[in-house]
């Protein structure tokens, strides 16, 4: 056949579980399960096709340890689909896994994963005001660029995330930066996957609620020079990086991360077009890097931040903080912005940095959220963070 | 406690499946189960703790029908643990799920996915030349960007994958560009993740094999805007897109791709300077595009590609073709290539293509290799395709 039916004979099955520009083409001629399917009131349906298995659980985000056994939902046979209704869910982006007959796995009628850590997990995104800023919206859109740079005070070349504005590559504007970190368990992926980054900044740009801006998501573990898979350590095994955490070289080399974008792209280098947002750890790296570079940021943003995290580390970052802070105080700054959840393991903390603060006379806008340590709130402090900078 | 010592009670598994910088920090405490586990001899070995399943298989893309039936490799249970040894695997990256009581999923301790149309697939890499071409290697990096760009013939914005050599952005120079397609079930982050392009560019580039070019991957799919979950049409359900292919209006926009590379990129705009390429479906809009734009492209290459795929398509790409092949030859090209595996469901057509471009008078490079329709050959493609570009 040289003019080939190849389009006719994949459409009518003949190439069953044939390969086709992908090796991967499945027949179209089965009914479509679909898992999970996300209705109008926000209640959603997960579906999975296990005649054989004998137990099956869903276990989501949003489920808690006090409605269901280690948080695990029963779900449903029948007629070989197991299924389960959540209903009412609030408007968010949710992770959740499936546990078949005690094995903890991936939802195999959901593409999208993110991974957190060592582990991935399926989502989804409801309906709403929130879960709209989350969603690709038909708006424009800025650039998102895995890019490597040098860092001379590591003696090495490491991975970062690095989103440009609709406009920015056509355009020969100048523009404001955003610094914004991960926690302990994340890397230069986080904040685009699990923080939504990227969708965040296009629509409320587009919304004309938050200033084009670069952000820049470096990696925050400075013993990786990348994200897992992403370096030349290679795949296996996922070395959880926490000899590095809180040693001040993250806070000491943030000086290579800075120059690099203003040596780079078309950018407003100076104080009042920078500024630097984090969460957990990466609040902890906000804090510090802010007050050891006191003349580098009007604007601070802390999610839900840890204070010092390793009390033995000897480094320039720590000693003398104090003296640092009021360096930072006379130096100025336009917003100093904390978000906490009520039920953060790091509450008190939270509080306490609060009162350091005070001691200083350092002004600062407190932000008191529900929950607790977890992406949600993280997602919500950068949509009440992005609109208060640059203006 | 005011200087908290959170790094410590970590560690010490007092924060169990506590929350921490990422919402999943799992105890560090347990025993670690490795799967896949890579060999130096390129055995692998594969392990499901799943203490409760009855029937647990291993499905990978290395494993035929006549060895396994359905192509399943029953794994051995001992101890809880489920393990299959696979060995003496050649170098290259394999795709593979497991089946759990008769549910295909993912591998739950393996992050490393790459989606195929509808599906994910865990992969790992064994060791060897081929690999080494796909792994990160401690070598100047690239920068991969997703970009979006106007196309004015399909009156769409549009997502894009960018691949810019090292030193790109730093410099001055201006860079020869490769078009690189994907098959009927890809989309802008095919080439990137099952082809390995930019660890593939990285390594050979910075051996020498490879000159410095821009590799541009854009989505074929002209009724899609992005890849699924990246556009405004929503995450479910995905659909597979179809009624689009062969119609032509792919080629007929192709030039809005490359207006906008050479508006926004340091690109040498000139016909030595272009190349285009493309596997299955993506190679029949190759030899379209070239053909349709016989002064744009001095090298083609088709990696199994497809002819002509709706004979009932109106479209000038088709209409007068061989008057087009002509006019392409006239101009003259410096390097026609054509791979092609020996089993590919295509091989026919591809024989009946080669002869068309003899009737022509047109000169081309075969080269046959083992196997059929897969990325395992599209990548090595590549490889053989690269350094021929651009000399």
């Amino acid at each position: 056949m040289y003019k080939s039916k190849l389009l006719l004979l994949l459409l009518s099955g003949c190439i069953c579980s044939c390969l086709f520009g992908q090796e991967n083409i499945r027949s179209g001629a089965k009914e479509q399960v679909l898992s999970p399917e996300v209705h109008p009131d926000n209640s959603v349906t997960f579906r999975l096709v296990a005649p054989d298995a004998t137990r099956v659980f869903l276990k989501g985000n949003w489920t808690t340890e006090s409605s269901f056994p280690d948080g695990k939902i029963p779900m449903v046979k029948s007629n070989s689909i197991w299924s389960y209704t959540a209903s009412g869910l609030p408007s968010d982006l949710f992770l959740y896994n499936v546990e078949i007959d005690g094995v903890l796995v991936n939802d195999p009628l959901n593409v999208y994963q993110i991974r957190d850590v060592n582990r991935t997990f399926n989502y989804f995104i409801t309906n709403g005001e929130r879960a709209d800023l989350y969603k690709v919206q038909e708006v424009p859109h800025g650039t998102v660029a895995k890019r490597w740079y040098d860092s001379p005070t590591l003696g090495m070349t490491r991975r970062m995330t690095v989103y440009t504005p609709p406009g920015y590559e056509e355009g020969k504007e100048k523009y404001p930066v955003l610094y914004l970190l991960h926690g302990m368990g994340g890397d230069e992926e986080a904040w685009p996957t699990l923080g939504r980054a990227a969708q965040i900044l296009d629509n409320m740009i587009a919304r004309g609620q938050v200033k084009p801006m670069i952000v820049v998501m470096p990696n925050g573990h400075v013993s990786n020079t990348a994200a897992p898979g992403e370096s030349s350590k290679g795949l296996y095994p996922i070395g959880f990086a926490t000899p590095d955490v809180g040693t001040g070289k993250m806070e000491e080399s943030f000086i290579d991360v800075v120059r690099f974008i203003e040596e780079n792209y078309r950018v407003q280098a100076k104080k009042s077009s920078r500024a630097i947002a984090g969460l957990s750890m990466g609040g902890s790296h906000t804090l510090f890097t802010s007050a050891f570079l006191p003349d580098y940021f009007d604007y601070i943003g802390l999610f839900s931040a840890a204070f010092r995290m390793n009390d033995k580390a000897q480094s320039p970052v720590f000693s003398d903080f104090d003296h640092r802070l009021t360096k930072q105080k006379e130096n100025g700054y336009r917003l100093y912005w904390i978000g906490m959840g009520k039920d953060d393991f790091l509450y008190e903390t939270g509080q306490q940095f609060r009162k350091k603060l005070e001691e200083h006379g350092m002004m600062y806008h407190y932000h008191e959220s529900e929950g607790g340590h977890t992406w949600s709130n993280w997602r919500t402090y950068l949509t009440l963070f992005l609109p208060k900078l640059f203006q």
